[in-house]
């Protein structure tokens, strides 16, 4: 099989499908959908044998209990991907959304109008329902799709493929619209990022080896998530209790997600106060502090964080702590080490508040609240496909909007320039 | 001179500096505007010396007429540089902006920040009045700018340079935030468009050779125009006369814009009705006709347009004319070979309009205008940095906002997720 030109042809078709996905109506995208959703219904059977092709294959080739567990499809996932083609199915359609129209002094009457931004590659690693999640928010959003899996799931994808493209075609649109890449080789990637002529937008869905590499290479546009070194900062007019609440979800709600706090930022006028306390309450739910030295004068027990731990991406039970003079020195830690992703403090200051959600510059910045909640159900967005760390085009949580672009439209009557 | 460690620390004063203007007020960066504008006022004589300069090293060098009158600074032109810099002051400041701002279920509060972008490097050729205009929009954005002339503009831009310092320094915000680059070696393009850690998006202004090497070589997002085939299609239920002054105007209002249509295609049913007319009217604005087999039965006297023609961007008194079979073969002309800047239909029908803007793929799409109505002040942006012929991030006139990016505020009472 020669690769480049098996990935310039799925280039093609899929570009020819994004010219019909455009102008579908949602009437007819929201069928296919629920179509999907049957299809995966009656084909459990195929689904889980496929899978279990995949699973043992992974089990043969020695990998590990994590990623054995991400490849599994269990009932309840696949009763998770019909949940979620419907969900989809009853979300907003934004294409085609006219907004801003305004008589212009020349007499013009010019809006914006909501379109699809064409072909999207998606690059993603072991999960299967990731095929069945990016698909349906492609296809909801108007364009068409070309999915690139991990080898280890090829047989589970394959399987999930063959339903999405029964769905599509029973509700008349083209199969082509969703196309999973049918090879493991990984040329296959290195071709996809690199044919703007056939590709709009690659979105990395992985580790951050995968993404990295992705970001170098492509001469596609990217959107795409590094790290998450999200922080709380507990200000000296905080609310202790506040406090000590948004500091203990933001690190143990969840260890392995990007908005977990990883540094918590402590004002010297109130650490005494509320470290003891708060340490307590991580040491019951396991986790392991590490400390600046006036944190370890508080809390001597702890180990002491080196300079690398400020610009860790923990994504485990692990929490730096540092005590610092106000809220400027927060600030300036938390654009020189994190990694612009959600950042929270905790105060009653109204004046603080206002200058800290200015000055902040991470994709979600919180008073109050838990960084937790950077995601795009918690915003209302409905669905997600990733959370943006670029700045260009989309960032924070990514929902249906972030796949889609602008056009102008302009009304007259026979006007001409003067 | 070290040129990479040169613009390595151009692009770290500018990173220092984006921070400071991030947070900078309105009236501030107003007052920074307006001190320019009174420098430059001020620096009339300085401005015409180091411009005299300029031209005559030009002469020296065998530049062409059209490039030396690219480059002249005229008092006509100066005036327009200082009241575009007052213009600019008077636009509504887009930065702090919150939209969207909705209780969520969970009780928080989510809305959504205008940020500028960070760092801007702009890329430009001979003209030296880019420089005020690409200043003037990235400090009322709140970003700021590594600006990066043509060799043969050096003094002019020096010159312009010191004015935009002065005005920075009176109004009390870093000079940094402006920095033309001194050098007129051509390596520092290369480091300029390579350092993604200190410039946050690129946007070249000048010719295609000079925007495709920057789109090849650049590791930071490109916002950029490449050509304008811009079409007029003559629906069969057109209105002959809109047709015939939208068809004139489209091409003869100015010659080389981007806007300006260079392909103009005709429904075969109302072909004899407007070409005849069309023809002698072209024919007296001095525009050279280039036309399809049927376009030439009925005008033997033009040339015949080659297969080329249809993806020319002439900018030039030249105008390729085919006559097709209804809408569909029309959309179909403007997809395959347009690209994607602006179309426009004359119709008098309900249904065709709304599908043609529905499924034409370009930036700007037109019922009975012309097509040289695509533009940032005419679309009311109060100011344009180019014309995007991309999708993502800004599409179309791009102006302040097309500088700016949006990150997510949270407000919470103490919320945690549950």
């Amino acid at each position: 099989m020669n690769v480049e030109a098996y990935m310039i042809e799925l280039g093609q078709r899929a570009r020819e499908a994004s010219r019909l996905m455009a102008r579908a109506e949602t009437g007819i995208k929201n069928r296919a959908l629920l179509y999907m959703a049957e299809a995966i219904e009656a084909g459990r059977d195929t689904l889980a044998s496929a899978n279990q092709q995949d699973l043992e294959s992974a089990r043969a080739n020695g990998l590990d209990a994590a990623m054995l567990d991400r490849l599994e499809l269990t009932p309840a996932r696949i009763d998770t991907m019909v949940e979620g083609l419907r969900q989809v199915a009853t979300l907003a359609d934004p294409i085609g959304g006219i907004t801003d129209m305004n008589y212009r002094p020349s007499g013009i009457q010019v809006g914006k109008m909501r379109v699809p931004l064409g072909v999207i590659g998606i690059i993603y690693e072991s999960r299967p329902n990731v095929t069945v999640e990016a698909a349906s928010l492609c296809l909801k959003s108007g364009n068409a799709a070309i999915l690139r899996g991990g080898s280890e799931s090829i047989h589970s994808n394959q399987a999930i493929a063959a339903c999405i493209a029964a769905g599509l075609k029973r509700a008349g649109l083209p199969q082509t619209a969703v196309q999973v890449v049918e090879t493991t080789d990984r040329a296959a990637v290195g071709q996809l990022i690199t044919m703007p002529e056939y590709v709009d937008v690659i979105v990395p869905r992985g580790g951050k080896g995968l993404i990295e590499r992705v970001s170098r290479d492509a001469r596609v546009p990217v959107i795409k998530h590094l790290d998450g070194i999200c922080h709380v900062f507990i200000d000296s007019e905080a609310d202790i209790s506040k406090a000590i609440n948004i500091a203990l979800n933001a690190k143990t709600h969840r260890y392995g997600t990007c908005n977990t706090m990883e540094t918590l930022l402590v004002d010297s006028s109130v650490a005494a106060k509320v470290l003891p306390e708060l340490a307590g309450a991580y040491e019951q739910a396991g986790v392991e502090l590490r400390g600046c030295e006036r944190t370890r004068a508080l809390l001597p027990q702890i180990l002491a964080a080196t300079q690398e731990d400020w610009s860790t991406e923990y994504l485990a039970p692990i929490l730096s702590i540092r005590v610092l003079d106000g809220m400027d020195e927060a600030i300036s830690h938390i654009n020189q080490y994190g990694s612009h992703h959600t950042d929270a403090i905790v105060t009653e200051n109204y004046t603080k508040s206002r200058r800290f959600l200015r000055e902040v510059d991470s994709s979600s910045v919180m008073v109050n609240a838990s960084t937790r909640f950077a995601d795009g159900f918690e915003y209302g967005l409905g669905a997600e496909i990733g959370i943006s760390t670029d700045k260009i085009h989309a960032r924070g949580p990514v929902g249906l909007e972030g796949l889609t672009s602008q056009k102008y439209v302009v009304l007259g009557d026979g006007h001409i320039r003067q």
